[in-house]
């Protein structure tokens, strides 16, 4: 197996590199990117000719606040939440926190990073502890009183908590990002690509108190996202209907998956509908034997027992799921 | 005047609320970037579905690299050379030094920066030297051997030379590109956007040796730039024919530019084609006449004598300046 596939999902050219065909070959279940992504109405354009509109910028802040139910001068655009990560973790300047199991931006973002199995035993000295929640790749969502709690003790000592809710968007009650104040040592990051399904397009959002948030504006300048990433995220973060039709249907689609998968003999779990987390004693093989049949999933470094997949984009993928899981 | 016009150019919907008009009325001349943009083929294809293709950049640092003479391991894809400038001078962590005439990046981009006007009188200590070539506004192209001599005072000094050729597309022998290499310490930013005229994509490169490159890519993390900075900048570097063709076009528009000013008893200079500056007793009248008649230039902080004018996209935007020039 390529190291490449452990690093991050999505890599389907060194997929047809190493196990043949084309990209069009292969059903690509190695992210937890929606497959049936927001489609952007024919009437919008773009203007890739002019400088990104400021007031555009700010429309677009205005408009992702009151979807994440955030104050808005505590709202700013970043060009992807992994940029915004790094970019978070260099205004803090402090040591990061980070699960095993989790992210790899999360280790890497760090000039330090430690990483903490039990988040009862954090260390009582200011350090940065980032919280995927849900978590990345085990779909654990920890509830808001966990969170808060975490909150207290970073606050009592100095340190701060970054929660990411990259995959937040499949169940609003999930997220904190009401909990950031001017006061309190919290930053919430959030990312359009997951939910809506448009990954290249590079737009996250950092939820933060202003003078962390003016340390990442100066960071990123006076033109963070471009033409098209304002042009989307604001007609899309607008889009209630999208919305809630989508947050039914990735619960569906993800109890389809689960039941396909349990039909194998596999145990699969994790609370975010976006990925499946499958645990199996020969993590490898079952990637190989998928692989061969074209399709992608993801595994993991130092973890040879558990595999990421992520939802087909229909009926059909589901089946072709099936049937490579029952081959062999 | 508001004080947003002095900022940057661009500021379309701001001079609408002021002087009036959509901004299908007005004429934009208020920045650097070419009205006649490089087009897209039709079968161009933008999949913001999946992450950018990590092979799908490398391919597009060494077209490139290629188009700018430099080394390919040296080149990185930025996410806009505005935010580029701004985590190099984070990288380099040295006090900037910048001259009073240039672009108001350079000035906010480090922690401490000082203006120097005299270039023969840098500090004999370690600073991070930016020059623009062509400089913005005033479009002076600073000879190859001077900027040799910049950078080895620099250099003897434990410093560092940025040399921001955004608007260098223009003439490529004003390029220094091919001298950055492991040894020296030289860094040089590129710009998409202004030669190409899609300032809205934002993507620009930096040329520099590996361990800040390293240190750069680690700041913009795994995917610094989006599916489409991936896929136009890729075709339009390789577009060999559009931009020698655009290179004879914008000194005949340019020259055109010129003739009328000049017609009209001001003061006219500027070594590069994308942007002319005037200089006119009065700045701040010339930019108010020209705003009621929809025509946006950029005037500056602290110099009311100078007043930029970019390129009409045609024949009739010359004769629109002809006569809003002729006119009071």
């Amino acid at each position: 197996m390529n190291a490449g596939f452990r690093y991050h999902g999505g890599r389907l050219t060194e997929a047809c590199a190493r196990y043949g065909g084309e990209a069009a070959d292969w059903m690509d279940l190695s992210t937890g990117i929606n497959p049936n992504a927001w489609n952007a109405p024919a009437g919008l354009a773009v203007d890739w000719r002019a400088l990104p509109n400021p007031l555009a910028l700010h429309a677009l802040e205005l408009t992702a606040a009151q979807y994440f139910g955030c104050a808005l001068p505590l709202c700013a655009a970043v060009p992807g939440s992994e940029t915004g990560i790094r970019q978070i973790a260099r205004v803090l300047n402090l040591p990061g926190l980070y699960q095993p199991l989790s992210y790899g931006t999360y280790s890497r973002a760090f000039a330090q990073a430690d990483a903490i199995a039990d988040l009862s035993t954090l260390p009582r000295r200011p350090t940065a502890l980032v919280i995927g929640n849900p978590n990345n790749p085990d779909g654990r969502v920890l509830p808001r009183a966990r969170l808060l709690e975490l909150l207290d003790h970073q606050e009592q000592h100095g340190g701060w908590l970054i929660v990411d809710e990259a995959f937040a968007d499949c169940a609003p009650d999930w997220s904190i990002s009401s909990e950031v104040t001017e006061e309190r040592r919290l930053i919430v990051m959030r990312s359009f690509g997951k939910f809506f399904g448009l990954a290249g397009l590079r737009l996250g959002f950092a939820i933060a108190p202003q003078r962390v948030l003016g340390a990442l504006r100066e960071a990123f300048g006076d033109w963070p996202v471009h033409a098209a990433a304002i042009a989307y995220g604001a007609a899309a973060y607008a889009d209630a209907g999208w919305i809630a039709e989508t947050r039914r249907r990735l619960v569906t689609q993800a109890a389809a998956v689960d039941a396909v998968v349990r039909r194998h003999g596999l145990d699969v779990s994790g609370d975010c509908p976006l990925f499946r987390l499958v645990v199996v004693s020969d993590a490898a093989g079952l990637f190989e034997r998928l692989a061969q049949q074209h399709i992608l999933t993801r595994p993991f470094e130092d973890r040879s027992d558990l595999l990421r997949i992520g939802l087909p984009p229909d009926n059909a993928g589901l089946q072709r799921l099936d049937a490579a899981l029952g081959d062999g």
